[in-house]
């Protein structure tokens, strides 16, 4: 169960308004790797936890603390909308600065929304639940959160390079340094999680029933050896359980694959020797 | 440029149709995490990719090999599906077998494909591009397909369990271990990239723009303090520059967010005073 | 800013696993009308609210009480899963039994989420932005409101029918209370506005903008006057301003339309009298 | 069956195109709550009818008058795209003014329909029948056609005011009528409908089977109490059968969620005591 | 503008309730290549149609008809769907029919839809717009409708052979008959614009500005000359400009792309050279 | 099985940047007509082909010549995007010009992509598998795949007349031209399957199973008689089975349909006689 304090997390007031600055910054609310996907992938992985108790708890800390960014930036962009020219006609339409913001803006902010952040991402698509995973394996799900933190700052640290106000800066510079500690946070448990278990997911499967000889094998489909160089071509995996060998002209070994015809009541292709036939009459079909 | 020779990578034949099986194999084909992602997430990142040459070739090496990967899937499930009881009146449809494969099945796979692969996972949702990431950032982006890689291997070892064909089982378990490969092989990529840029994702934001108050703080936000025991609430962080805390009572530190009415023209809900108004006429309205 | 304890709203134990109702009761936790999207709906309705205090509050007390809602069904879907029979060889196969479980089941809930809940609906369809509104407008917004717990009530009560499990019971029953009182609360916030600012949104429209005299009256588009007898076609209008007037046929007002060809540079279809062409060169294009 | 008449419902004649507003238009026909949502829902709840006559034929006449507006509003962005300005190089392509309409339209409408209405939103987010709902109970869903009805109203009034051009606001003034009268029209088909069935969707659910302790209770689950002042948190409910209470501190009354470790062919993480394991080994599997 | 009969075009009625075949029918209504889709096509391509008279007046016939056959497809829905045993409890929940029938069926049927047509596809999945096209180029889009009427027959024919009902099958034989007309009607318009406009879309494109030498070349990239013995890879080209020509090694004659470095602001891979940098700073930002 | 060379088909080397024509070329790349359209579509309906070796052989050549394609049009995508004014501040954020840039970009290529390709169409909406068909039955698909060239060129073509950079232009005219060889040759096959097969797909379903009566009738469902001047409407059908006829006055001959009530665990509309009840209890629910 959750309760809410009014107060935001951290301070998310900008020092004038910019609705074109505040399509851009949907990014991070409604987008691939926005908030919103943090939020409801470590809630999820939370309430699913099957593993010891200390990970639902972390799982839930940092899941129930992403409700806050939703909020501080769903917060910052209803600002950055304020006294939108949305209204053409009194407003300066011939104005070339007022057309530019609203070439610019996401005319949905307007019609939509009534000068309130949307769910979407920076391209008015909206958020959805693919872009979340909760396997029910932590270690494949830390590296999920991992990723998800890196591509996060990455995407919040160029939207501080595309602003100069310093009330958005200020907030901005708040969540890169939590998705610092995020990004430390997955390493560190993920650190743990491979001690013990080894680095391969899932660690419990079998190596009997897997083709060992292509387990450590890089393989070289496309033309050049520039990839030979690379850490991964050569010297022990980072598993300790093999070593990396680089294949300069790997093979096919499966068969050349030819399907049987299917059955007469799907009615694809007919097979050849069924072809030449009256136009009056088609194929003898099958039914009774 | 690419070719395609007709052999496959290796194997891909079942030992006997089952297309109940069939439909939960286009999980890995066409899911979130199947082989259409890994092939076009290391595509576009090696055609994008602005880093040094070892990188672009590596990726289109992996890539490449990936739509083989796609090709051994598809081939599979289309031979599951030979002979799928499709035809309702023939085949006993008083048979319950029978029914339980109908029922099980997916009957787009008949319908729509007539007994061939789609390119959509097991709930037959279609393959869409937002599964892929490729940011610019070879950091986060092999983190993104260590994670594919880990989730992918996951669910293949999930059907190879969920089947005792031996045909079947002997494709899964090349995948299996090429995925094994593939996760040593961004584990590898991902080593030799923090050595030089240091472990947060990008490592070239100044820490002078970030609050670094909180940029090693784990927050509490989750009654109950198990979470305090985990690597990630003490000791040392991974990225060598800080020291995780574990924040008890984490605070609330921004403003109490009032936004200001909205424009006339937006038509949002009235400021109260603007309330009390005849039934027959309306607010006066703005335009003229 | 949120934060979370470990308990539950209300008790959410199945009193036996049932992973095919699992399936089924994914529709109110990720579906159009699931505990998701109320609680993504009011909680952005109430952070991008410009209206008096009091609907800000209210708005963020019941979005905050969905989350609880999220959680408990997700916890039910997880508890459903336990013991799920996805390891087919082991576990009595020829049983029809257990075939009919994997037929009706979700086999994601077991490929993909290690038998966790997902944020998709009973269809395996994912949750997306879309589901939800927030249009600046209050009233609107809570006619929408009012519509989502009258939906998501019944789709409850449908589920309530679809089992007999006591446990399941337990939990919808307090869902099936706490979708009364929202249906109650909504209608009561909608009472309070409609008081105010009149029935029809916006109300902050001038009547002399709009073509009045199609304002009250009920067309005929569809043979049949059955429609005739019902309160929308006679009598006066719910507005207060107007009288319900019954259109036997309705007429056509507008022009015929035709619209003129495109520029050559759109290459669509071209004017008849430039069609006669040679073959070999193609109509003379307009570039240089 | 349906027929068609050339002529339009009403005038759909812009004096001017004007392809950058040819994109917000997109909004009221294909978007979230455009014209071709209304359309598809009245027509599908129309054919699923299963309520008495007046019902059906009433759905059918206005779904039918739908089509009709989704033809207007086709045939109004058709024309507001006659001349776009697609053709970069002829045509003044230094020109600040040119340069912004080709930075504003939708490079769609050129592109892919040759200068004509797409099944789009203005985001070019194409309509999807999520939408829509048809539910088979008439109260619910005509909850959903008057919020449909507020929330299309809304934006065809926001658009207005986006625009000075006479013919397009001559339009848009006739559905803004028409919108007015579907609101009334709803509202009168709810109250019919609440007074024979009370105002809780669904009626037929019987009040022994829910948890009627908490169906009158309003939650205080945000800080602050602005929201005990509300219509909705004392007083009589509105739909006559209790009184509602305002809930300081509402408690948690659930369980601690504790889940079982899932079998190991699921692969989760596995439970602690089985983790310390050797690297070249894994776990044992439990396939034989 | 459009009006209704309450008569359907044909009969649509089921001998018998079949909840698990209406599930597969609804391809037919709302999938890729269902009646909604050729629906919406037709009455986009005629509403946004800048050529001739004849063929909007054409067109608005036939999307006029495919209305009312979404709305028999609609209605044989809802009655296949009558008596579905949705109630577990009261009806035999032990009997393996009548578990098959609830394992086999669409549960959104009758917990979101109450027994009535969804406007999905078989697989649950909604209805979206970019199913169809309209282009402005009538060549283009006819052969996007006969490719409709092609799939669409094809997947009528699939599920006439999935049924014995006689009821079902009347109604899909008079849909098979008309999308016989419907496939001739497309060739016959087909050919009428091939005749003036000639073959390849679009037309209107001078021969001047294409790689002329690349245009009539069949490319051999899959191993294996089997392709060499069509039609296509020798004789006379069928716009009868060109002759094709079979390339048994095709070459790449393109430049082996190197892209340069991303702007310092994009935080992408850093260059080698800024590689080396130690860890407690950073490299040094270019922000001041 | 596939393998790649560095070098492209064909050269994709802009004359200069341009950020603004870079989010029009998306179109084609991941658009619902873009190259990774056919790529894929070709790829699978090789993959599924059942037919004779040659079917498979040539959709399998076209099919990874359509790789290179996605893959020249992603490199020319990123270097369009070089030196894109991401960074406001620093590159005269006064400057119109650069404003206008910023404006009619798309921001995610900065944001999400760090100036790389997306596999997104020109509104950013992302490629989904639903733009690809594979029926199984080779006529319908190949008019699938002449329907996907025909729109691809015309798209490629109005791209070409939006910008003068010779470098685009040269990549554009060898699109165009492999776009004229691939509809010359889809029709070549089409012509090669149509004279075995017959012209109406499927050509193996027996005309004694259709209502023959309206398989030849064009029916006037639109006013106005201007389709009847048509090829269509009289004359021998293309099919060389029948003569077309035109129906001036089509009439309903199906029934007027009337659905049963849903049983009561459905809680839809209760039927009228039901519905005076008492608003403290409910009608008498159905439960035990």
């Amino acid at each position: 169960m959750f309760s809410h304090v009014k107060e935001l997390q951290y301070n998310a007031k900008p020092s004038q308004p910019d609705p074109v600055y505040a399509k851009k910054l949907q990014e991070i609310l409604g987008g691939q790797y926005g908030e919103m996907t943090v939020m409801m992938q470590y809630l999820f992985q939370g309430w699913n936890c099957r593993a010891e108790g200390k990970y639902r708890d972390m799982l839930l800390d940092i899941g129930t603390e992403e409700i806050a960014h939703v909020e501080m930036i769903a917060t910052m962009i209803a600002q950055l909308l304020d006294g939108a020219p949305a209204h053409d006609q009194e407003q300066g339409a011939k104005d070339p600065a007022v057309k530019a913001v609203l070439g610019g803006m996401n005319a949905q902010h307007a019609i939509v929304n009534g000068l309130g952040a949307q769910p979407n991402d920076a391209a008015g698509y909206p958020w959805n639940a693919r872009y979340t995973i909760g396997s029910g394996n932590l270690l494949a799900d830390f590296r999920a959160n991992l990723n998800a933190e890196s591509q996060g700052r990455l995407q919040v640290v160029r939207l501080y390079e595309m602003t100069t106000d310093p009330g958005v800066r200020d907030m901005l510079s708040f969540l890169i340094a939590r998705d610092k500690m995020h990004q430390n946070q997955w390493m560190a448990a993920i650190e743990e999680l491979e001690q013990t278990q080894g680095a391969v997911v899932p660690s419990t499967f079998s190596p009997d029933h897997e083709k060992l000889d292509v387990a450590y094998s890089f393989m070289n489909f496309s033309e050049g050896e520039e990839s030979s160089t690379g850490r991964w071509a050569s010297g022990p995996a980072l598993d300790g359980n093999g070593t990396f060998e680089y294949v300069q002209n790997p093979g096919a070994n499966g068969q050349n694959p030819a399907l049987i015809p299917a059955p007469a009541y799907i009615h694809g292709t007919p097979p050849e020797d069924m072809r030449v036939m009256q136009n009056s009459g088609g194929i003898q079909p099958h039914l009774q």
